[in-house]
């Protein structure tokens, strides 16, 4: 996993201010869900709830992830794809297929 | 959500020791996975290995409820129905068709 | 694949007519929808159209395996359970794992 | 639904012959497989056997639609960013946020 744009010159990829916190409330929502659950198996909780709220943690990082890459696809990809540099569309149909597993 | 169990007379749901130790581990590393994402958008990491990793977490949960509703299954369906409790088998339907979304 | 149930004592499982009749109909119509496709694609429809509805198709195929395990649930799984044959447990809980990929 | 390429200029797409025959093949076959799980009904077959191949065909339908959005990543979405057309990235931002639901 590299920390790097490998499209961007080596450029570190800016995000709007908005963009970032809303990325980031989203994560420390989802971290609080995580905790929340913890809590369920410690007060043992049935198993039904349980298996709930785990449904309803994933359906966060969905959203995430379509929030992310929405993002991506109207500046990097399009960026790249206008700059010539053809290999970021390989590069996002080998992503989207692994997100559409 | 209720924390308690309606079908086991009122009394909480006892997991083993390994189980309890099992489930907890799997929320506790998913809990550092979320953590390791917000870092990654801190540190403007690339898109698709934010996507990438997100997958993951979904993956991890996805597994962390096989193995809940697998215990549920093997004890409290199972028990339920052996004391007559038939409502355990509706409300597992109910579950199952909002886990299969 | 066995066309048998290896629970009930070698008789093939009996659908209420009405159920019968639901889980066919819900069939063809799949399979019209899948005709439908090869027509879009013979007459060159745009992918995002083609895309969308394969995911209507795999929603559709969704909701008829919801309804099967619904019915499964309430009739061979319960069954078995109070017949004292709690390898049908084992063996829903290996299924719903398949199905929770 | 529309059946013509909005972006391209109301020139139908046409796609390779390699494409358009692997595309029908996918499909000829996913047909097949929905009419072999009408005969397992009609045999009374195990539901959880049904539910086991119903399980596969969606999977055939989710390989169909990553072998599509590759083909149009590559060829309508590069093609129209790279003249101009950028309400393409739109569009496959929105077809992409219900096809991961």
């Amino acid at each position: 996993m590299s920390d790097e744009c490998p499209h961007c010159s080596g450029k570190h990829k800016e995000r709007t201010d908005a963009e970032y916190k809303d990325l980031m409330n989203r994560l420390k929502r989802i971290e609080g869900q995580v905790r929340g659950v913890e809590r369920m198996i410690e007060n043992k909780a049935y198993c039904t709830d349980i298996l709930m709220q785990v449904s309803a943690i994933t359906s966060a990082l969905n959203s995430f992830n379509k929030v992310l890459l929405g993002n991506h696809l109207k500046t990097c990809v399009a960026e790249n794809i206008r700059a010539g540099n053809d290999e970021v569309i390989d590069e996002l149909a080998s992503t989207l297929q692994k997100l559409m597993k």
